[in-house]
């Protein structure tokens, strides 16, 4: 059993860590939809020596170590709401660019720095750090990392594991791994790197991080397509990687449901199609020096109009027009916000079951009550957020009965077909019970022998990922 | 300690595993340049569960299991010398394609399978696996994947680890991980693909594979141009890199030396230029439809020239010209095993610090004595295959003397660098020592609890990667 943070313990650390700065923990205790508040000690070392000072404290008293980065996980990862009272160890002052070495497109920074910034020193050097997601002005590396972030470029790029050379790690005994290698090949040994990435600090607290940058694309484009249905957008999927190569970097699917809540509720944002189709699919392709990435998108339309995939299209002629057509994916989760869900799913499936598993999922919804669905994501990795809504004129308070029964419905479903109840959220606490559900029991006992292996005590983010020991 | 395979063992197995075929050892011994001959008694499963099914046997008998892929690799991973007598668990009956999804861009196949039949069934469905080296032709998957294999193009799709989604594994006690994922985005939990993937058997056996196939490039285009030196190299891969975008799949460093040695021993290739460089690069491109490969190119010339990067050039103008050019390159490794090197290394270093590794290497070595050093290899991954060789007139076996001083210094100074003594090639059972001497002791420390948890009697390759327990 863990010990909780008492008085004395919070005073022996005030005393032996002077560069230890001890935070207002409010700001850092709150779920960032406010559905929990969490409890917990919140201090901030500047750099990894305070890390393990702080961690090797911890784990002689026994006490259990929340690693708290830019908190916006939606899964929980970062708040404990029971059980003993932990030190919330946050990385917000550990914001340092380390080192940037362009002619090996590698970039060294503290697990602090956000993610914004990661870009725009990429950029500054004329390279891109692809990571890239709604959260970017406040989430930050180690919390990316930990929990293997994705987002809207992950067809093209990878998410956040493939995008990361190496680690620097404080473990659950104060130890430092210095891994941060620049180097593209190093078969000497296990990959611990990716060990630590998408643990979500329950093997140890990711303190630094050594990134792959990329080359910018030349040029890039933007359209929206109108398709007849999700197998078609599959097949221009298809179409897009025999005519535009490798250099589709997005594949955004959006369902009428998400046009309407736009409609309903705001942001506002220009439409492109004078009648709402029902499924359309947002391309980003980013091309070489010397192509017309209008022109390549134009030649993929009337392929695909040809083949009867798809009815209408607007390309971008301009940064503005390509502005606008990302501003209509982007406001789709502030709508649903607005709009206020019954319960939103992170799913994936094999692609090529995302049709049926739509089929599927409706049918069966439509068993349970009446709802308004909106299906939308990166289609490319077959990752749907699949969320269900109120009828209109209803909220989300209306719809507490069914709740489960619609989250049960889907993730079975899902699981059914070898998909992931998290395709890139993660487990943090809310999911802990669907891994012990769906997971493999052989992964289960693999995940249970590391964790025991790294942290016998179990003082890393205690509940996260698994249940504590013994449960 | 283990025990070794003892006749009535053998009958044991022959008695409960009439599936199993039992093979002449001779062919399954030898390392496959003949330096070292190896003991055991191989056996080879024809699916999965006899797979498991052996390892439970081993595993009650205390006995050690090696598994036994294409035989290719250069480290001894596949090759034990002595201690108690080995199970040589051969993959060579296991080489069904499962399924291949081309529309999710997924191929999954036994373990067995030979890359060049994986690349094969890609192909067959227009698509790319472009997981490519010399020993394609024999090489099998789950080697590959248990090396973690490199290759001509990881510059752009990575090495074997990036190719792949999900894998099927028997543990040491026999029982039977299902991670054969289509999924491309799952935060389920902790990545123990990765794990497996560059193991090289020690944690348990890959009896399946779920791989990541790409859409071909709809032109490539292949050219050989002479640099000024190796930082001139260097700032034309960056050009590459503004130009092409990640339309660049190889960019490999060729030395004087190379070309040499194939006008001295072979084998015959056709010259680009009159003149020998000292050194060159061999780039290849692979682009969307409507560009010019040839013209991207010039291109690339043209501005390399301009900044002093370039002397000459050469841009293959059909199939059979960037044929030619690979041939040059595809042609050294085979001239050096006719010269005969004192000592290989296959190193990496951050990309940046090549010029310098190469001046202080070349310093360090003219120390030593009287040497012909060829230095060639993939650059822009910072993998170079740095092979000393004996002068003209005198044999690899005039130097026994220097072999392991030649050794330490190549050692030595990539290891000053941040750099790795196994780049590609893995640790087997050849570079045991170095990975104990130049490894991060907290690495290590990890390595060992995690050899500990999966595999507590050590029975899986044992030797291999991490010495025994408790040495």
């Amino acid at each position: 059993m863990l010990n909780p943070v008492t008085p004395e313990f919070e005073a022996q650390l005030r005393a032996v860590l002077p560069a230890v700065v001890f935070k207002n923990p409010t700001a850092y205790l709150a779920e960032p939809r406010g559905r929990w508040m969490g409890q917990g000690f919140v201090i901030a070392p500047s750099d990894t020596a305070g890390v393990a000072a702080v961690v090797k404290a911890c784990a002689q008293a026994r006490i259990g170590i929340v690693p708290y980065s830019g908190g916006t996980g939606l899964v929980g990862g970062q708040v404990v709401t029971d059980g003993p009272r932990p030190v919330v160890l946050s990385l917000d002052r550990m914001v340092r660019l380390r080192a940037v070495y362009p002619a090996e497109n590698v970039l060294i920074c503290d697990a602090g720095m956000i993610l914004a910034d990661v870009r725009k020193v990429a950029a500054g050097v004329d390279r891109l750090f692809p990571l890239s997601l709604a959260s970017e002005g406040s989430a930050r590396m180690g919390g990316l990392l930990s929990t293997n972030a994705g987002g809207v470029n992950v067809l093209r790029y990878g998410n956040a594991r493939a995008q990361c050379l190496g680690l620097e790690v404080v473990r659950a005994d104060g130890s430092i791994w210095h891994g941060l290698s620049r180097l593209r090949k190093d078969n000497t040994g296990y990959d611990l790197r990716d060990l630590f990435i998408g643990a979500e600090g329950t093997l140890g607290v990711i303190t630094g991080a050594a990134l792959k940058l990329m080359p910018r694309p030349a040029v890039q484009g933007t359209a929206m397509m109108q398709v007849a249905s999700p197998a078609a957008a599959l097949d221009l999927l298809a179409l897009a990687g025999r005519i535009v190569g490798d250099g589709v970097s997005a594949f955004e699917f959006i369902h009428r449901q998400g046009f309407a809540f736009l409609s309903e509720v705001g942001p506002d944002v220009k439409m492109p199609f004078a009648t709402v189709p029902e499924w359309c699919v947002l391309i980003d392709v980013g091309l070489a020096a010397g192509q017309s990435p209008e022109a390549v998108l134009a030649a993929l339309f009337e392929t695909a109009a040809g083949a009867g995939l798809v009815a209408d299209g607007v390309i971008a002629q301009s940064e503005a027009q390509r502005a606008a057509l990302w501003d209509i994916r982007e406001g789709i989760p502030e709508a649903n916000r607005r709009v206020g869900s019954i319960s939103s799913h992170d799913i994936s499936v094999p692609i090529s079951l995302i049709p049926q598993f739509i089929e599927q999922a409706g049918a069966a919804l439509d068993a349970v009550g009446d709802f308004r669905i909106n299906c939308f994501g990166h289609l490319g990795d077959g990752n749907l957020h699949y969320n269900v809504f109120p009828v209109q004129g209803k909220t989300r308070a209306d719809y507490e009965a069914q709740r489960s029964v619609i989250k049960d419905v889907v993730h079975e479903l899902t699981n059914q077909m070898g998909g992931s109840v998290s395709a890139e959220h993660g487990i943090g606490r809310l999911k802990v019970g669907d891994l012990q559900r769906f997971g493999d029991p052989v992964k289960l006992a693999m995940m249970r022998a590391i964790k025991d292996a790294f942290d016998p005590d179990g003082i890393m983010n205690p509940g996260a990922v698994l249940p504590p020991a013994g449960v």
